[in-house]
Parts: C-alpha cells; structure tokens; sequence
C-alpha cells in the first residue's frame, strides 16, 4: 500500500490553488491541494503501525509554524509542474527533514522546496503560457499550519487520510 | 463553511465501493467511499473550535467496532441512491447518535441507515438496472473501525479532512 505525508493549507488557499488546478493539473479530483512532506512511499499495515508512534513523536516536538505562499514557481525543466512557492520557514524545513530522516527513511530524497502544486503534466507550450500569465499575479498568503496528515492511496489513484498529527503536543 | 463527519472504511473496501462510483456516483471526485455519521452542516471556524472538544469527549468514550458490509440496498423511490448495506451495530448507532444530539444537534435528522453509497443521482431504468444486479451479488466484508474524520467541503465540492478522532482514548 502507499503513504504519503502532506499538509492541506486553508480552505482560502485550496480554492485559490484549485482554481488552477481545475484546468491544469490531472491529479485534481485524486487529491486536495496539498503541501507534501514526504512523498509517496511502500509500507505495509505493521511497518505503517510502527511508524505512527514516531510520527506522533516528531508532531508532539514540532511547533506551529506560519504558512506563506508569495509567488508561483516552476520546475522546469526538470518537470513541467507549476506551483505556489511557500517561503522556506525554519520548522517547516526541520519538520520535513525529520520525517524524512532516521527510520522515517524512505525512498529517494530530493532537496525540499516546498510548494503547492497547481499544474503539472503540461506541454512545453502550455507550461509556458500558463507559467508566463502566473508570474505576473500578485500572491501573498499567510496562515498559521498546526497539524499534517498521513494519506494511503486506492487503486484509482486518490488519497484518503488516515491520520491527523498536530504540531506540538495539543492533548 | 460546510463540515461534515464520515468514516472511512478499510482500502478494501473503498477500492470496491469505488468500483461501482465510479460508474455510477458523480461524486466520485468529490470524496472518498465512506459512512456519513453527521451531514453536511453549515459553522463558522470558532462554532468547530467548540465542538472539536466536544467530539474528542464523544470519541473517548467510545470503543472500537465492527463494519459489517452485508449487501446492496436502494433508498428509492425516495432517492435513486443504491448503497452497501451496513449492519446496524450497537456501538455504531450509539456513536451516529451522540454526533447528533445536545450540543451537536444540526440540521434535520433522519433515522441513520448506515451506509455506503456507491451509485445516486440515476435514472429510474439506470437505478432499477443497477440494483437488480448488484442485489445478486453476494457480499460480504467485515472490519475493525476504530476512527473518524472531521471534513469540510472545498468551493468545488470536494471534501478535505480537518481532523481524525479515535474511537477510545489511545494517546
């Protein structure tokens, strides 16, 4: 089964992101706009009931931390994935780096920029259009983010969350 | 905003359930399979912030159970809403019935046939067609639940996850 760990921002910034998403990016109806933390990974149910105690842990010492998405990106040409740049906060940082560390190690790691994504899978022509038009709009959000969440995948490609976690110990 | 509180079944059956949404329930997009404990109802952010406690209390309280998926079942001629049939477990019921009443209470109340719809908003002959065979179908799943999730509907319609609660104090 696959799990992934991701923060889902306001329901502001979900519509904002979704307004693009809508025409641009094919995961659209698989999940809600999404800041991810840890990528797509194979666990079964007794490695993920193992994990989950060492997540509790990393949420109960992380702190709530200010979300600020200033302006759209683009990953070409690595990828032709457009997205919301979210400004690079020091506990954001070590909480991804915590999740993504340790016996919390899975799969390839890539440096992290964190980003929501709003296209993605688009043509040369059409990410450069689209790429073009957004880097022109004025994108200032700033929100508080208190919890993550772990998701698994279905056999259509969509996510369900299984788990709420909330930055620093809450109850 | 629009909350609501479902619960999520096993990806096995999620991954069945959506097998027939996919063809048949336009909100397949919208939404993962699931149970709805609490309708969709209108709060504004500090209305939740009171209930979430109030939630919390509800889920400690209460124990693990459970889903007995037993066959398919039609709401018509009410509503053309074919569904799997979910046994009416004691511990089910009581919780469905504490999320709705005292200071939960919102909105009109039904009488709670647990479920999981797989196919809504059909013709009369592409309803009749549907459940006539899936009423042949044997079925039969069974699982432990032992959470819920708190969501709240996007602009689009979709729906994201705001928090999960466990049935029984577990941290």
């Amino acid at each position: 089964m696959k799990y992934g760990i991701a923060i889902f921002p306001s329901k502001k910034l979900q519509d904002l992101a979704n307004s693009y998403r809508k025409r641009y990016d094919p995961h659209y109806a698989l999940i809600p706009p999404h800041i991810t933390l840890k990528e797509a990974f194979e666990a079964d149910e007794d490695t993920i009931q193992e994990m989950i105690p060492k997540l509790h842990q990393i949420s109960d010492e992380s702190k709530p931390f200010n979300l600020n998405v200033y302006k759209a990106g683009s990953f070409s040409p690595t990828n032709n994935v457009i997205y919301l740049k979210v400004k690079e906060d020091e506990k954001l940082m070590s909480l991804q780096e915590k999740l993504n560390s340790d016996g919390l190690k899975t799969g390839q790691s890539y440096a992290f920029v964190p980003h929501i994504t709003i296209g993605q899978e688009l043509s040369d022509a059409e990410h450069s259009d689209v790429y073009q038009s957004l880097k022109m709009k004025d994108i200032n959000y700033e929100e508080k983010v208190d919890r993550f969440q772990l998701l698994y995948q279905l056999e259509n490609g969509s996510w369900t969350v299984f788990e709420t976690f909330h930055l620093g110990k809450v109850r």
